[in-house]
């Protein structure tokens, strides 16, 4: 399977989909330094939970490289991790994922910066086949749940290039699709970014799979006509209790999803709960430019005399979710902190 | 007040704002056929249920005057009239504007075309005045039930843009303002077509009120942020029993504000209420094209393998409607047949 981001040994850099351009280019970027690797995650040439974790994890490698000649070393690639870190603050995959690397990091902080740097790599390579083995999973439990010949509203991009392949709510689509080529999908636009008009159609239309795109404020029309069986979406930060954060506008469709008794399930790995939290009320919500809003296509869609909040992230209450896939199978969010026992 | 849509006697033409290029220019164009009338509705130049009836009375004039020479002078009229009527089929104001200029041309079927012709050209110009005669009575009425401060979410424009002037929805803000100039709004994108980011912030920011411009997928959030007070929106065809059609999105926004007890008002003139229809099953929904979903500012937003249902409308059923506030004033959805009583 093609990563979508990986580490390139020979070239000692991170190389990713671009995924600023899809669909309009399918182009790589390699990403050779720490601060790059800040940029690439904060402007979104890299995004999506599970593919922002593996970022950070490169950074990691790319702030040890980078200081190897510094009398302090391993201080000054916890410095340059937090700065890394500090690029998106809701999902929690990326700080997970940068403690993974500094774990490695105190652990050996006796061998030589280049010995480390070697563990470093390891492990995020580690990471990134780790992930697509995890996506199968949650694609595979996810199937479990879709009717024969289901139609599966999505919202934003949980796909193979949200993660290092496969996807987790893509992957739910995908394992299905499998066993089941009359699945369709129906893809939100997602507005501001609009990762599901400009990712979820390129990625799923290119496996062949039907997919229909609407709009944000579309979704409760189609549930009414009974056109949708069952919604599935990624996450970004879940909390103990179930509450789920994810692309802004999620938490409207699992509204309107229970409003039409239609069945609500994220998709995500372990990595994506974060066992510090109760509840969603502490899950930090990133407020982004106002640019992403007022501008599309390089052209503003309203005047400039108009206030906007942007918000990138809502929290969906477990109320409103059936369930969670993950790589463990599927939990009632209310048993979900049960991962962590 | 400035009317935005006006038969000019003149140049015996209907001059109306060009909706299309809002916010980017303020222009205003004459139609001076009645086939030129029919592609200003259905491309949208003019829109909003209200503005759509005034166009089709317009229309109705514009076809009297092209037929005037021919034999069947009144067949020719009842069919171009019908004709004009079909390039929209959702909001029922087209179709009653239309039908009150039908029953002048039935009710002076004896006199010259001359003199018909003189009668719709009065009757177009009166319902123009009464819609904002209308409008200020809905925005009087609705102010009423705007608490001191509030914070106002509304969908698409039912403005003085999508009227003759004043507006329904925003003829509700524009009332509240004038008692209290501390209230806010929230404006919905409205995608696919951007009513929300184009014209309603255009049309409020030039009244000095303060706007904010969310996207379809954010509402729910501010909502829950306690950011939201009340919402009100305008209707393009309503049942008998309160069901109400309005723009695509509308419904969701509805069933949002049910769960988090926000109450939901659809502002419209009586007109608005098809009084043949017993619930909003048997509203006519219209399809539009692709290209309103897939392409914006020119360019596309996705894959061309994509799909594409583009339902102009949805239903908000009833039980999601706080009330409905006419000219005659706010009515429940349950009450709002004896209006015909």
């Amino acid at each position: 399977m093609e990563k979508t981001i990986e580490w390139i040994k020979e070239e000692n850099c991170s190389r990713m989909v671009d995924q600023l351009v899809i669909p309009y280019e399918h182009k790589k970027v390699d990403i050779k330094t720490s601060s790059d690797m800040y940029d690439a995650i904060k402007t979104m040439i890299v995004r999506g939970a599970p593919a922002i974790g593996i970022a950070g994890a490169h950074g990691v490698c790319l702030a040890a490289i980078e200081s190897k000649e510094k009398a302090n070393f391993i201080e000054e690639v916890k410095r340059i991790a937090d700065y890394i870190n500090s690029s998106r603050p809701t999902a929690v995959n990326l700080a997970w994922a940068i403690k993974e690397q500094l774990e490695i990091l105190e652990k050996n902080s006796s061998k030589t910066p280049d010995e480390i740097i070697e563990l470093l790599i390891e492990n995020a390579i580690k990471l990134e086949n780790e992930d697509i083995e995890i996506n199968k999973k949650i694609g595979d439990f996810g199937a479990t749940i879709i009717p024969k010949g289901a139609t599966i509203q999505t919202h934003c991009n949980a796909g193979a290039l949200a993660t290092v392949g496969y996807g987790t709510a893509l992957g739910v689509v995908r394992s299905a699709f499998k066993n089941d080529p009359t699945i369709k999908v129906f893809a939100d636009e997602t507005r501001p970014r609009g990762q599901g008009a400009r990712i979820t159609t390129y990625e799923l239309t290119r496996d062949g799979i039907d997919t229909t795109l609407i709009t944000d404020g579309m979704g409760a029309y189609f549930m009414k006509k009974g056109m949708i069986d069952v919604v599935v979406v990624g996450a970004d930060r879940i909390a103990l209790n179930g509450d789920s954060a994810n692309k802004i506008g999620t938490y409207m469709v699992a509204i309107a999803a229970k409003y039409h008794n239609i069945p609500f399930y994220i998709a995500a790995p372990k990595s994506t709960i974060d066992p510090s939290i109760k509840s969603g009320d502490e899950i930090v919500i990133e407020l982004r430019n106002k640019e992403e809003v007022t501008i599309v296509n390089d052209k503003p869609i309203c005047t400039d005399k108009v206030n906007v909040i942007n918000p990138g992230f809502d929290v969906t209450p477990a109320e409103l979710i059936t369930g969670i896939i993950t790589e463990y199978g599927i939990f009632k969010p209310s048993e979900i902190h049960k991962l962590f026992e």
